[in-house]
């Protein structure tokens, strides 16, 4: 049986010298762990001796204390009358402000059946979603100009539409590497679902399922790795694992067999994310809700005046890759994850022809174009360009691997242009956090459902019946930038 | 003597199992009809049993029950009690809040003498229009970028303008397939005249025949092709036909047969439109006066929750093209349609250089370069820019057939580009619904004084004295994008 | 001695059957003179029988009726008591907002001290001209757009400085058909200054000669040519002529005969404004004006409704060019021209590379490349462009005549790049207007200052200390469009 | 010791014919040097008889009396009495509004720890600078274009990234003039830092010290050379001097002199500035404050009417210029130069890949490409765009001498591609200013820090762990122009 400690014992480990946190009524002493943590030691001092479940939970898997935390630092339980103190101090704490406005939001939005479009499953997650979650799903790097540009970059490709053809009988499925897929479109790694949905990564893999497309689950994830497996709605229903891989080769290793022991259908090796991204909405976030509950209260409005600290200022997005592997090369790393694993391997995250045609000579199974929604290297070239380029200038890399592309898609027209410029299928990323924080698996449905609507009328329109007739001559760059409303 | 009903009785059949409805006294029954609706079941639900006159009667014609409902199920009228009933509750009913602005603008537009240019029609007419109607009009695909961009590709097209030569005559008429017409101009089709004006397509035909120019009239006017003809003021005024090609061959011969009949003069056969296009702005019409309508009121502010449903995603717009030919080709719809008309056939809707050539090797009379007013395919290429590309590429078609372009034309200037880059002609489409909106049949005269006035100015300034003068040496591309305030 | 009429008795001739008016106590009979009215019958009737000097005077030269009505039409004087009443009239009548708002922005208008640029004058002429005169001057064709480009194509254009260069002694004058000029810029025509103050041409006229540089004058000037003539500070300054040419050939050779026996240096053949432009803003003003003397009156909100007049639609810049020839040709014209001068011969208005190529083959000693202010040919390509055409296309032109532009011109590094491509100078209109109207003769000088401080800067900073430095490897087009905050 | 004298002895010395002023009790005549002023005349007179230190003091070194006064005029002392009543005076003299709005926003700023990019710290400057001083500070030449576009150019070029390479360990540092310097960016000449700061340029030199970057200090700086040099934190410091040519060879050499004997390390001789830039909110900035105080009160709203007097036009920024010569060229001035130092001489301010390669060709130790922050000639072309053409055209010349630019420089990206094309390193100057005047010295580690952030960050995502890895195939110049929120 394990041991029980008082509310009052808890509280005295209350400094970096000895720090104890209670986690849904369990103990434990994280005082060695400080320093390793990849969120900085701010955040949980600011929890030292105290009950840090709501701060906790909606950003780490259940299993994270398991896997980081060696078991003698598992130390207890907190006493029945603390467990009870703990839970009525939860139930009587004030809603913050912003707290207040995602119920409200929650209450106001529109039915899905009026959901048009993915621009409004957007800006409807814009309302419901906590202001942190929104700034934590929604933010890019510096000016977010890469995010945008990705988007922006869509609307100069201009359509040759073909007439007069048969188009009645319109398929739009195809498979990516092997495993079939309704429409040309898979959920591309997002981290951290659960900040948006209690349900969290579970939404995704039901939703994929009900709707036919594939889920590519993030090394972040805030459910573990299993839950999302069990949440699969058949047993055959394809998983890829978008690894982040850790500097350390051993436990790196590790998250690959274990994925691969969950049933896991591939490896997408992330490059693009090595270190993190400047975030700054992000980092933002915590000041602005400070600002925002002292509002009208008397407090000082200078904030905080203490020294910069490296770990703040990387926001929740920099945690995340805090271990990741800075030295990983052509040479050594796709021949040491090809020895520990037979599934296919696509590298994530290319952003140039070079690296395009470095891959094909790797021989991996495929590559994701893409600068991870641009919150890495501002002014990365929009990934629909980095592709623009690789067919003209290298259109043999498309016959040896898969090539993909994620970032900036919201139309079934953005689909189509980048199946015309020889992607055998693209990832999208943020629309579907946004569709399961507002409306959990059904609104992961309804992106489908949206996205396959506007695929096949844009492939009747265009005069293609199926995928293999969206060709390269169907599209056009052009000169001039149109304006566009939502862009 | 046909049997009449009580309002009482008609009532009793108010679900989809037993489906009746008034219109204009006349009692049908429309139950084994409901799956066929182009509109959708659940509009036809909600007047079950009831009078259904005032929402029926500007989107149809008045044949339309004749052409698609068996004579057994006009199964009567209503008793002269129930007519009287019906006649009260019209005129008691209340106003909505849309009507009454409506009401309101009409009264305080401008004089047409006021009017200077198709910029100022569109204005008033947005003024003067329902909310339901200008959705329907002015909506276009997605964030309706293409539409926007037909007209700014107008604007990046500058003039090399000719002086010191003689232009005291100047003479803007032209020839199309042979038909006089005072400017270089037609009007396009574009269905539902009477959603803007109870007269409806006969504004147009009249309007066009006091001006000189040719009406294209659409498969879905919202009057009778008959009556369309009648309205002619002349005998031998020409009429185009806008062909929406049934996906039953039968049905489609006999609607072209008809016109035949009617004496029109040319069939424009549409490909352009095969399925609904993605009108968002239409499909939010009427969730948008709901909710004007609950605005103060104590209804819930939820909305319809019910599950989506194919045909409300559609719109207005969907609903005409529900039953159109989406496998119609080169090799067999073109022969089908010379096998039954001797008619000149033009191709209505290319939007690509090689299926320019196609249409000249098929041997037809013309095309229509069009992207249906930026209302099907998004990102579909500005009509211009395609005839742009013609010119350069293929000069040659130019002499096998005769090339219109419609879609964003609103000035004389924009005409004048057209016909440099070898247009013989183009299409207005929506500024004659703005005009015969707003002021009726006069509003098309005006329409076409103005651009009258504009084209002639144009051409002394340009130095062409007739319309042969114009030449591709007279306009050039331009690499940037001049702003302008109407675009 | 006159004949005298009472006021009773000039009224009873109002209406077109026997129309009499009063200007300056002079009654004319101008009935058979109605329909050649170049600003139309309307505005003529609107007076007919009364008093109509303040209407007549700013916008016609002192000895427009001289030349235009034939002496037996001037019929007599008013008598004693009339000219009483009507001055009596003239001062009890209530001003209209207009007026008030401008007598207002008179008195809080900055001292001329505190004008820094040309930008500075437009918008203090803004606020004191009237909304007629602004919207004479500042309006152009159709959307403005070539009137708005003229100013943004220089914003395309950029420098390549020379550093290191001796340029304490920096000179900025040239010469302009051999005449002295303090820097290469002149006065390009503009009609009716004295909408803007009652001096009116004369202003500028005395201003250019204090200043050094050459005024070109507009045929339709709102002096008589002679006033202008005498208004020169020193016989020997030089005046251009802007030469309309009148379809009559009679009348257009004694117009020019005129300006030579008053001693003007050149002249400059107007070739781009042969019919009206569509200045929409010009002909909306007096509309405008109406509705804001209405506001807060009982009168009827809906304006004239009668049937549109030719006339009227053109405003006040229509009326101008009404009698224009149209037919004037490269064979004809300029050997006519030719025949009546030894003046140097300079077309205006000149649009295209491959006219300016005919006017050197016609031996003309200049070309002013001018879309007349974006007034006229909506897309007519920007002057600045052109003149890079020429420049490129055709460096021999400049051999063969002195080539100048205008349009769009407000700074120092404007007039350099048009100088670094081979312009020997440029005219600036509208700058002159507005200053002269806000600050009259002071004005002008202003601006000539300003732009020879901006000039004497650039040529410095760019190396160059004579104009002919001034060269084409200065300057290089761009192909992006930088935001301009005044553009 | 010095005579002393009454406040009222001095007060009767104001006007030209006798103008005493009293500078930190200091009484001087500087009836003589009045038409020498460079800031012009109009400025002495204002404080003419009177009390001139708080208007002396932020824009003139200590020392610039001493140097520019001959011994003879400082006359003597104020005595006690007249001290006393002066300081009095100072301590009672009401605030300006200006001056309690910054008092204001000095207490409402962040901590320093809050300030994540270059853009917070100028958007705090602007609060917390006196209008005087942002109006100096941030203004640029004629619509501010060019300043403008130094900073969009950057925005065009976009980056190929390239991934799987070792960048754990990162080294941003590089040499200068074999300088070393922890990130390739030193401090860029800038004015008068004690506009915004008492301590002025000695917070850079420190700051600068601390971050391990040069420092080039403006001949117009407004603390002596010496107290510069002094401010060093060891005496190994390296600082570079940017060289004002004065007129006069003998005064020039001087100035050389000095800071060669202070120790100072190489010198950028400036040919970009010769003459005042026209910088528009730099001149109005005294009228704008005169409105602001006048508003409420009874006086005429007129303000000064007097002529206008050339130095009044040209700002804060223009005096400092006044006496710069004018006829420098690379045949007389480079060897002249050479002549009087062995120190590293750079031009600072070459526009145009002509002069890079003359610069080459006189052997010069290296070039800043430069336009002067957009404050010289507008519509130079932006210094990444001549670093970009002289890198395609002249790639020869990177090895013959060190390449730098500044101008529009913000964020890390900036800086790596201006290394991609060549650049040995980049200079900033306003973020220095801006930083300086809000947080003192600590502001200038701080902008030192961000950059290295963002450097380092951007190297590794850019596949490169040091400078030398940073290559023009990492870079493309797109034919689009991104949206900035910020540009």
């Amino acid at each position: 049986m394990p041991r029980t400690y008082s509310l009052d014992e808890v509280s005295k480990h209350n400094s970096s010298s000895s720090c104890w946190v209670i986690i849904s009524n369990k103990v434990y002493d994280v005082t060695d762990f400080l320093p390793d943590h990849p969120g900085g030691t701010k955040i949980i001092l600011k929890y030292a001796g105290k009950d840090a479940t709501s701060a906790y939970e909606p950003i780490h898997p259940p299993d994270a204390l398991e896997k980081n935390l060696p078991p003698e630092k598992h130390i207890g339980e907190l006493d029945s009358v603390g467990a009870s103190a703990v839970q009525e101090a939860a139930q009587n704490r004030k809603k913050t402000k912003d707290e207040l406005r995602v119920e409200a939001a929650h209450k106001a939005k529109p039915p899905l059946s009026r959901v048009l479009s993915l621009w409004d499953i957007e800006d409807i997650a814009h309302e419901v979603l906590s202001h942190k979650a929104w700034a934590y799903y929604s933010s890019a790097a510096d000016e977010e100009l890469t995010n945008d540009e990705n988007a922006r970059a869509f609307s100069r490709i201009f359509f040759h539409p073909r007439v007069l053809r048969e188009v009645s009988n319109c398929d739009p499925s195809t498979t990516i590497l092997g495993f079939k897929s309704s429409i040309p479109v898979f959920v591309s790694g997002a981290a951290l679902a659960r900040l948006g949905h209690p349900l969290g990564e579970a939404n995704i893999t039901r939703g994929a399922s009900r709707a036919g497309i594939i889920q590519m689950v993030s090394s972040n994830a805030s459910l573990s790795y299993a839950q999302i497996a069990e949440a699969r709605l058949t047993p055959d229903q394809p998983l890829f694992f978008q690894l982040y891989k850790h500097r350390d080769d051993k436990i790196a290793e590790q998250r690959v067999r274990e994925v691969i022991a969950l049933g896991y259908n591939a490896i997408f090796l992330t490059v693009d994310a090595i270190v993190a991204g400047n975030r700054e909405r992000d980092v933002r976030a915590p000041f602005e809700l400070e600002e925002q509950e002292r509002e009208g209260s008397e407090d000082d409005v200078q904030g905080d005046r203490s020294e910069k600290n490296e770990a703040d200022l990387l926001g929740t997005a920099g945690a995340l890759v805090a271990n990741d592997d800075l030295d990983m090369t052509w040479e050594r790393t796709i021949p040491w994850l090809r020895s520990i694993t037979k599934l296919p391997i696509v590298i994530k995250g290319l952003q140039s022809v070079e690296d395009a045609v470095l891959a094909a000579e790797a021989g991996v199974d495929g590559i994701l174009l893409s600068n991870h929604g641009g919150r890495q290297l501002e002014y990365s070239l929009p990934c629909i360009d980095v592709l623009y380029r690789l067919r003209k200038q290298r259109p043999d890399v498309f016959d040896k691997l898969e090539v993909y592309i994620d970032g900036g898609i919201r139309r079934g027209t953005d689909v189509l242009k980048a199946l015309c410029l020889g992607a055998k299928a693209v990832g999208l990323g943020r629309p579907f956090l946004y569709a399961q924080s507002a409306y959990g698996e059904d609104g992961v449905v309804k992106i489908v459902d949206i996205l396959q609507r506007e695929i096949v009328r844009g492939m009747r329109l265009l005069g293609a019946s199926k995928v293999q007739e969206l060709v390269p001559e169907m599209v056009e760059q052009v000169n001039w930038q149109p304006l566009v409303s939502k862009l």
